[in-house]
């Protein structure tokens, strides 16, 4: 099912508009050129909806936030909604402040998500409004684990539902759920917390195999968090005894550049659990 | 004859003041070392004339423009030309949205540019206004081949002489003219288009190079060129099977910085014509 | 004495808020991540003091300065003070416009520091307001070597001593000094001043070190120059007759992550004099 999903990608290579954090951005756009896909970031609220209007989809993302950029995402959002093109959301620390809630919760309310990436922590402040007390990583009680598998898929799915999008809560296990089907995924190492903006990564990946994908935003997204799950093993594997993780977050990102559809399908492990 | 110019950078180590995007700066500051020079960026309009004037050459690139940066870019590129030191413009996406063609439309009117680096999308949108339909890479149409080569000289020609500048339009084959003479380039590798960032590189490059060289900005550009072309060949041949762009990002900085005059003279594959 | 100091980072895993430029931002999230530290970039003045608050330090860097950044640097800083967390100050090109000589008076006048971590030049623009000629490297004239070391301790320990700070003077001999006892570090490799924001990269460590160690500002201070010199010269033994300062750059943040605190107790290449 996953190989088709990559296969449209590297054919149909989407142009994928990020508005995104200055700490991550260069991976993100290597990322997605290992993936297939085109980069433009484009942020200034000058130009913002032009550029989504040339785009085949949409990436937010809220690190490094700033007030000048906010209106960027609100014209762009709309745009993309306007236009029918796939709009995905990281809510990176979305809990850490005041600017982040308010924002991400008015984006919440105007904007229609094709999907939306983040760890436990990051869903719960959007959910409930709480604060992080972790900065841009998940909170040690907020890890998904075996114990916690269950509740944390009924919270997902109701989510899901709730704000009609696909919701990719990834961690120790990843989930994805659009209310009704739901992924338990396994693939990817630990070593990935490491690396500075995995999740912004899988985030424009997530963008980008959706905008190939639009009709199977569910598939997709489970597909890409399949792929940087398996990104991550095979990277893994490949350190030395002198590596470390500056290492590592290039052969992540070479490790897409790599995958191959057949890999994608044979590699990803996942389990469907139907609500 | 491009030795010399290479070693004119290693001796003189110029200081090459970027305008630039948050995308790839730290791959142009980290190339401009490479090659033998010595990176600053700053862009807020407060300090930016002060920190042209310390400079030996001006680096000013659209990626990523933003309205607060405009005007930093404007006393900058003034300020330069009253000093007589060279500036290298890249229009990143020049064709993407009225913002970035008024801006580039009133660069062009006010400064005097040594040197404009781009592909041939970006340069129609220069010379013609014309939108790109590919965000910051070239259209489809817009790839110089040998078909087209003739026609893409002529307009190469005509746009350096018209704004007295060198124009150096980049793709599968690079061209570089004055006007009155044109390098032919086949240097390079396919490869380099799956790293974000290249051609910001490549026009960082430049900069130090034509800073280094100003008395010979046609040949300096050209070797520029050739260098960055000769980094992608190297570094090609450098990937193991579990290579992607990640590895062959940091393979061409790393060529650069072993890249001697004397490889560059011959490996450097050019030819010249004559309006 | 320095292992304690690691061990601290890597047990205690603080969270330190980084205000700082664009070219080097990703740098400094890995190498925080690969101490054991957590990194949180975040400049925006609506919510810089609140993301302070949640941190265990604070990383303030003077690189590509913003007008709308200085507000958050501000807020952080007092937030900072007020609940007696430590603050790192970088004061990258303190010299090199009176935007940057003027911010960082400012700061100097308003903030209390645990300890600033900058080259001679950028300290001597601190103290003297004098303006650098060679952008965010040292004068030719400002590098420490054994004929003006005892003059540049002197001025260090007077300038500790008159901020209430630790100074950190890098360079190819480091001082690190909080006016009454001073180390003479030589650690690193001349090759680390061929990768950009290695200087950027220590100030994040030595934030790291003194939010994990708030107790021991100086001893924290001096294991960080220490640490990221031993990883300097490990990355350099580590160069393939093919790698240059891209492989290096990444090769200092994997040493970083292997570093273990025998290592650096066994590595580090201090002196202590006392004034």
């Amino acid at each position: 099912m996953f190989a088709s999903i990559l296969e449209n990608v590297r054919a149909k290579r989407p142009l994928v508009h990020n508005i995104t954090n200055y700490v991550t951005a260069n991976d993100c756009a290597n990322l997605l050129l290992a993936c297939g896909a085109s980069p433009i970031m484009a942020d200034d609220p000058l130009e913002a909806e032009e550029v989504t209007a040339l785009s085949q989809g949409l990436h937010l993302n809220l690190g490094t936030l700033h007030s000048q950029t906010v209106p960027a995402m609100f014209a762009s959002g709309r745009k993309a909604n306007a236009l029918g093109l796939p709009i995905v959301l990281d809510p990176v620390g979305a809990g850490v402040s005041a600017f982040r809630r308010e924002t991400v919760q008015k984006l919440l309310d105007e904007i229609r998500f094709s999907a939306i990436r983040g760890n436990f922590s990051e869903f719960k402040a959007l959910a409930l409004g709480s604060e992080s007390i972790r900065g841009v990583d998940a909170a040690a009680g907020d890890r998904i684990t075996e114990e916690n598998l269950d509740q944390a898929i009924s919270f997902a799915e109701a989510f899901a539902r709730q704000k009609n999008t696909v919701a990719a809560i990834t961690g120790a296990i990843d989930l994805v759920t659009d209310g009704t089907k739901t992924f338990r995924i396994r693939n990817g190492h630990p070593a990935m917390g490491s690396v500075t903006g995995t999740g912004c990564q899988l985030s424009a990946l997530t963008a980008a195999f959706v905008s190939a994908n639009p009709e199977r935003p569910l598939e997709a997204t489970a597909a890409a968090v399949c792929a940087m799950g398996i990104a991550g093993e095979t990277a893994y594997r490949r350190l030395s005894s002198l590596d470390g993780n500056a290492s590592l977050r290039a052969y992540i990102i070479d490790a897409i550049y790599r995958l191959t559809p057949e890999q994608l399908e044979n590699e990803a492990d996942w389990e469907i659990r139907r609500a």
